[in-house]
């Protein structure tokens, strides 16, 4: 049952309340959220928003795709735009933070704005980001990619979620028919900005309230399928194996070691993990393993990869076992506006907020963005970084900070 | 339906048809057999072997268990058994050969002798082992146990298979009632006598028809679980983490190493590896594996043990993530009787085959026989050291040659 808010939590600014309100949208048994795409949740949740919105001074509309702007013209008509926000999806039993915090932290900046100094110079436009997650469809970031003009229709002409609904049909489902839609893309935006949770744990260990990211990490994701040659486990002699559990054992060792020795940044994951036929008394005839790789320099990632694979390749011709390297992700780091970053911290230095610079190791919104304008993406702590779960938390002070540092960036970038 | 077959294929030693013959008892869409313990198909199995016995020279008779015995009375009357066969269940889509030859060698190789020398001076008695492989219930040599006294009723009393249907009413529901369970321990057996495939390549590679085998070795099996910490793959660095992948190939690189410098004839194999929670975006948080150790003295084995836990100890210290590690299986090296190997050594030379001693890999009735006679086990070659599968299989003339020498060796101890 949706809890009800009014206005006055939103012109008061109490992001406690905000919060529980928009995660009672979705809300699951074990206190998280779940708002997928197109979803009746996440209808739910966009109507919600933008009748809260409508009862500011913020003039609402939805895109094509069902990204929803909340607009504040500015003075100088014919200037760029201001926008900020993040996206309302979430993962299946995810936290009510993430995203979340970031559209309803521009929304009580912009509001806040407002009250304070009147219309802006330079038009602000707060955004509910339809997508971002890839938690219903094999797609990320699907809000932002239209108004970069990354993706379009095109893109999800054959795609199908989980139980075989296709895209199309999920979007005339939530009322937005794939035969209305008219190009998302803006070519109006001077700048974006987003706060978020942090997703880690970097924050809470330096006792630090706010993260200013100066870049976003580059990742790539590779699947490794190693073919040995199932066995007896008993009468099979160790010279004779084709084993591939302990050649994916040699070949994560040396990966994770060699992550570690490459660059204190660079973080390198074997999340996955699949053996055939995972039987205790047969020696593996095959294992499929996923490598997750992300650092914030491109020349980095590829030297790492380099070293990795050159090796992987020594080992399968020296045991002649078959190693297989399928590449399904590449993207590029992406770099945060200098300007954006320096003006955060003279803003966190003046309030003696406890800041820091640093990377992020998650994708966001911010670094499509980051394709087309001068971007900033700034983070509150995550207590234990913990994120993609119910116990997802960060404190109303940390939440209130964030918000105070969100509103003077704005200022002064559209005021 | 089963091929029908008369005792004219028997008494001719026509091994290949009956191979065959009992292989369509349980037969299954990819050629292979199913026949698991006091289900339909096995105890079509033991009823058509005993019919096609009755009409042979030999008195037939089950036991308590389902153990299914063809007994050539000997002249001299106080004297014990001589035992002779293997098991007659099978692994779900197993092979023709493992298990089955060894009872249609025994029972060739008794007809055979009858033909030409009839009765003997000591009694031979050919058995079809109930079960031996642990493919319905979670225990192993049902049969062999049950004769050797090592089990009884009290052992699967709360004993139920994958679909829940208790031990006991599975005796039931085949004709053997609990209820009527007379005690199976028989202590008239002088010696035991075994052929079976090798299930291994090593015959096949050394271009070998015999294996006589001096020992089985012990096996010691294990579970181990690493607990780490789930943690996001992008936003911990790696100094942060409690990767339960990146540990367990750790310690199994290590297992693996230590194994092939151990000694060469120990195998160490982890067959089976889950992980937590599995996805490719996440630092695991637990990994649990399997461990499965075997050679042939006691020693090696413990040596073993305590290098590699104390690796794993030392690991687990040195980065703080908890490894546990449970036994759930301990079964001792068990040697073959020497003199017999050396009669089977001595009719292999005589006849020109090309035979070797080895080491039994995997486990076999004879190691259960081993602890209350003296035992021998002989291999014929395995193709491409494949078992449990459809494709297991031995050429006929290898199949002969194993019938041969069995033969000549019952002839030694009984006649």
């Amino acid at each position: 049952m949706a809890i009800q808010i009014n206005k006055q939590l939103i012109e008061e600014g109490q992001v406690g309340a905000v919060i529980e309100w928009l995660a009672s949208i979705g809300e699951t048994e074990s206190g998280g959220v779940t708002r997928l795409l197109y979803s009746p949740a996440w209808l739910e949740a966009q109507v919600a928003l933008k009748k809260m919105m409508d009862q500011t001074n913020l003039y609402t509309y939805f895109d094509s795709v069902g990204n929803l702007f909340g607009r504040l013209p500015g003075t100088n008509e014919n200037d760029k735009t201001i926008l900020t926000g993040s996206h309302i999806d979430t993962v299946v039993d995810g936290g009510k933070y993430d995203g979340a915090y970031g559209i309803i932290a521009s929304l009580l900046a912009t509001v806040r704005l407002f009250h304070r100094y009147g219309y802006p110079k330079k038009t602000i436009e707060v955004v509910s980001l339809c997508e971002e997650e890839g938690s219903r469809f094999p797609l990320t970031f699907w809000g932002s990619r239209n108004i970069s003009g990354v993706y379009n229709l095109s893109r999800v002409e054959n795609v199908r979620d989980g139980a075989g609904i296709s895209f199309f049909e999920a979007m005339k489902q939530a009322g937005f028919d794939p035969k209305s839609y008219g190009s998302p893309v803006r070519t109006d935006i001077e700048r974006f900005v987003e706060i978020h949770i942090e997703q880690g744990m970097i924050l809470e260990r330096n006792k630090n309230q706010i993260g200013i990211v100066t870049h976003i990490v580059g990742q790539r994701r590779y699947t490794i399928r190693i073919k040995g040659e199932s066995n007896h486990a008993g009468t099979t002699p160790m010279q004779f194996r084709k084993d591939a559990v302990s050649t994916a054992s040699h070949l994560i060792s040396f990966l994770t070691d060699k992550a570690k020795n490459t660059d204190p940044m660079l973080v390198a994951t074997v999340g996955r993990l699949n053996v055939k036929p995972n039987v205790p008394n047969v020696v593996a005839g095959e294992v499929e393993f996923s490598l997750d790789i992300r650092h914030h320099q491109e020349e980095i990632i590829e030297e790492y990869c380099q070293n990795i694979f050159k090796e992987f390749k020594r080992f399968s011709d020296v045991s002649n076992i078959e190693v297989e390297i399928v590449q399904w992700m590449d993207v590029k780091p992406v770099k945060m506006d200098e300007e954006m970053c320096e003006w955060a911290g003279e803003i966190a230095e003046r309030n003696r907020y406890r800041y820091q610079k640093m990377i992020s190791g998650a994708g966001h919104d911010a670094q499509v963005f980051g394709g087309i304008c001068p971007t900033s993406l700034l983070f509150v702590p995550s207590r234990g970084g913990i994120s993609h779960s119910p116990q997802e938390f960060t404190n109303l002070e940390e939440l209130e900070t964030g918000i105070e540092l969100l509103t003077e960036v704005l200022y002064k970038l559209a005021y």
